[in-house]
């Protein structure tokens, strides 16, 4: 069967590289940007610290409250379908004969379809939610778990950069190894991403490499434009 | 037409919600983090700034990347559809069939499904790409878009906790009127977001500035932990 090679992540998957994606990347470019223009590690690492507690909740509540907008969202559309089909059968088979009309299926056709599947209501309506409105029933528990994933990868993205300044009192020596650390680990972390959605994975892992190099340097331009070592 | 009434927020939209979602609420929680362990406006303003500038680029690149491999994507999967009904058309009919077959149709009405669709190259694919591997067609230029809204948005929205910093020296005191003005931003977004995307506009804006405070106050909460006063 040809379609499993199609683009299929699961969607932990997902939500390790939603979470560990930005966590790699922001709290090291905010890091660097405040080595351009404090020298002490010790508020580098503060704000690190304050960076990823803020971000990880942020992603983390905000994908637990995307989950729940869907499923919510589903189980309305849901409970209005069945209701639909119940009181306005003639309209909605029409709109199944119009998905087919757009397919260019003849009207005999159509309705044949339309008056075969209303015998079924539950595919009748299973088919207008996936093919009519276009969702997919959620997993229960998503928005929780998808909520402590998304978090998790962020804390555990974020004190990767972070660890040197832990270590090194001067932020500027410390600097230099969270590059060091971070390429490495965004190189990786983009190559298994790529591998992962069925990317090329070299490509992908410079990509993710770029875009956390470009934010760093920006950072760490933009801090040292505002305070130029004053602080 | 009753489907109009669905879930329906164009992309711009959607993007604006993503960029200034977090941006909201990260840098509000950053400054409100830092002014927990540090007292000077001028460091939590440097820290700000350097936040705003990885984290726009860091979503907005972002954003950019997920619309770039999503028109890849789509553009290979279309390539490797139109192949395969010319390769193997007695396969994908098959996999026509499959999927009515899932909505219990007759065997019969399958059959007259797939040869009648098998008629129209384009439409038959455009079936495959949309019902079979779920996938719509992207339109052109998301990607460059949704990389410019979702970090403009990303900006602006940092730039409104940040600017009491601006102007007060003491980050304390700038915090209460950073607390007081993200809560109404926070609070006003939330209820538009809510209205775009067709859920309770009141309990949906709760919910946004619920997030933010628990952000800041967790962030504050732990900035003051690791560093008590001593910077």
């Amino acid at each position: 069967m040809h379609h499993e090679h199609h683009l299929k992540s699961s969607d932990t998957i997902r939500d390790i590289v939603i979470g560990m994606s930005d966590g790699l990347t922001v709290p090291f470019a905010l890091a660097a940007g405040l080595s351009g223009a404090i020298t002490s590690s010790n508020i580098v690492v503060t704000a690190g610290i304050a960076e990823i507690v803020a971000g990880s909740i942020a992603m983390g509540l905000g994908g637990f409250l995307a989950g729940k907008t869907e499923s919510d969202h589903y189980a309305s559309e849901l409970k209005r379908e069945y209701d639909e089909v119940e009181r306005v059968p003639e309209e909605e088979k029409f709109e199944v004969k119009e998905v087919f009309a757009g397919f260019g299926l003849s009207k005999q056709l159509q309705n044949e379809i339309a008056e075969e599947m209303a015998k079924d209501k539950d595919k009748w309506v299973d088919f207008m939610m996936r093919y009519e409105l276009g969702l997919e029933k959620p997993e229960a528990n998503r928005a929780s778990q998808s909520a402590i994933t998304i978090g998790l990868s962020y804390i555990i993205g974020g004190i990767i950069p972070l660890s040197p300044y832990f270590f090194i009192k001067d932020s500027q020596q410390a600097l230099y190894y969270s590059c060091a650390i971070t390429s490495v680990c965004l190189f990786v972390f983009g190559y298994f991403k790529s591998k992962v959605t069925g990317q090329p994975a070299f490509t992908g892992a410079l990509k993710v490499l770029i875009i956390g190099a470009l934010a760093a340097a920006a950072a760490f331009g933009m801090a040292k434009l505002i305070n130029g070592g004053k602080l």
